[in-house]
């Protein structure tokens, strides 16, 4: 390596360094993110306790990943927290979205993967909720 | 700068570098999140459509950000999605956060800055639904 390009590698590699910083920062309490759209949906299934029936949605939900205007997904069961009366335990599955716009979202819906994954798998599912939010702060 | 602690730089530097695409893998779709525990509590005022009162909460919920193991904390309003039987609107502010555990999800509950919170501002909700999920994959 010449010193010329041992200091571009340096002055890169710093670069990149600075990035890593900012990238760390999102993940702080508060931080604008760039993702504000959050899509939360919850599945009941028609057979309470299929663990079969949920598996398939899940399998489902994993093709969701190649639209790409979903930024991050994740998908969920029923965490062991404490029972209390505020907390709805009752569904089976969730999919957790981030977009970065209206029209990401938008996109999401009407795309055939999304319309896909509808037609295989909601004879499984009795009911859904979905919960859409924006980033207040 | 020696030759040894240039190299010793560019090592760490390149580390780093390493670190940055690891980290950045975390926000594409599927990938393992160091944060599985999800927390999803949606909140519908006493007085519906009440701006004042909807911020009073948001405000609230911003000092739950000095609870160290909330990981990530988002403050949500409705979004202004398609309108679908499916979509639930009725709620006026929601927080998202995520856990590295069931202890840490635990030790928000207890924590004084939470029950702070609930002090200051529970008067202004009528209803509170929470949506606890792990990640399936």
């Amino acid at each position: 390596m010449s010193t010329t390009n041992r200091r571009k590698f340096i002055a890169t590699a710093a670069t990149v360094a600075a990035g890593t910083v900012a990238a760390s920062a999102t993940n702080l309490p508060m931080e604008k993110s760039k993702y504000p759209i959050v899509h939360h949906v919850f599945f009941w299934l028609k057979n309470p306790g299929s663990v079969a029936d949920r598996d398939r949605i899940i399998e489902g939900l994993k093709t969701l990943k190649k639209i790409d205007t979903i930024k991050e997904l994740r998908i969920g069961v029923v965490a062991s927290t404490e029972k209390r009366d505020v907390v709805d335990n009752s569904w089976a599955v969730s999919e957790l979205m981030f977009f970065e716009n209206l029209e990401g979202q938008a996109t999401y819906q009407s795309h055939p993967i999304h319309q896909q994954f509808i037609k295989d798998c909601s004879h499984l599912w009795e009911k859904v909720i979905v919960y859409d939010a924006i980033d207040a702060v």
